[in-house]
């Protein structure tokens, strides 16, 4: 029988990434979306299309919680890029909490036995739930509140990005033959790519540094 | 201006205990329910009463994701009580770890700095998301996970009934104040308690050893 993995799956270049890591490591995957009020909803269009490209059941759960956040709230506007700005006012409250939490109960339920989750601690926009200190601390909670823990064999989560830069990223998902046209990364949402959001410079940045071309369109 | 907290209400017992002392300790109340498909969503109605009876704005969030579960799944029966018997066909994948997830996107929305959860490691279930142990590593999450947390100001999970015994949470509620038949304990969800299941039979030996008459009807 073919190990369960849940992969959580935005639509965006890291989670596809992370979606043909656990392809080709031969898991049975079942994706995970989230609407969550993200004014980038076209994201789940990509994730949908993503899914359907490697034939995997997706899943799309709503979380109608958050406002507070420029990603969710049109009264706050997308900033441009900047370097060392601290968190964000693109920072959701307890995003990868949920995402997580999320997926650790459908891992329980479908019996599987990994989380994907593609944060990168490098290439990443400041927000203190993208790093190895925080998920180090979600495994506790795996540990210590859930059965698969409690019984000795928790639920575990691969974060296979963590260390890789943008750059090795996309050559890792080139590599993978990831349908890299399908994901979409800018914050912004429309039909063409901003170009100048923190999430379109980290990945034009990328895309320069590995020395290969972004199939997405930018207006 | 008033500290706020949100209060994770079931509708049930030990929650509404919770409410009680936030409300008597003067926190501005964010009541916060789930609708996860429980077999005994009859406590949302309750829950909505008891928020009411105190006039607090009340959210309920939907998590449509979890089978697997006698509480859940119309599949599997709730069983009747029985001692150590390990942990039971009731438990819900990440139920606790997916509730405080949401609270705490909620508290950093609303600028609570408190979580109140009225779970306790003497009367319960056997869950593994009702132990202090759990609660110590979700703290770690907050620490890291958060911008709360990163910023030197975390919000706090206060357990106030996590060393009381059923009997002991009846007393406090009942020196509170606290709408007790307003409230439902039964996991069976019918219009009259079942007085069989785990949880009715924790509710009755309380309510007996605190001397105290319940107000809920049972059949």
């Amino acid at each position: 029988m073919k190990r369960k993995a849940v992969v959580l799956l935005s639509g965006g270049l890291d989670s596809t990434t992370c979606l043909s890591i656990a392809h080709k490591e031969g898991y049975e995957v079942y994706a995970l979306s989230f609407d969550y009020g993200q004014r980038h909803s076209r994201e789940l269009d990509c994730a949908k299309e993503i899914a359907e490209y490697y034939s995997v059941p997706h899943k799309v759960a709503q979380i109608g919680l958050f406002g507070g956040s420029a990603l969710t709230d049109k009264d706050i506007s997308v900033p441009d890029y900047r370097e060392d700005s601290g968190i964000p006012v693109t920072y959701v409250p307890a995003r990868n909490i949920l995402f997580l939490s999320y997926a650790l109960g459908y891992a329980e339920v479908v019996g599987a036995e990994v989380i994907f989750i593609g944060i990168s601690s490098v290439d990443y926009s400041g927000y203190p739930d993208c790093r190895p200190e925080f998920i180090e601390a979600f495994r506790g909670v795996i540990l210590t509140g859930t059965k698969s823990g409690v019984e000795g064999n928790p639920v575990e989560i691969r974060t296979p990005l963590i260390d890789l830069s943008k750059a090795d990223t996309i050559r890792v998902a080139y590599e993978n033959n990831a349908p890299l046209h399908l994901t979409t990364s800018c914050y912004r949402g429309k039909d063409s790519a901003c170009g100048t959001c923190d999430s379109c410079m980290l990945r034009i940045k990328g895309f320069a540094e590995a020395g290969i071309k972004d199939p997405v369109k930018y207006k």
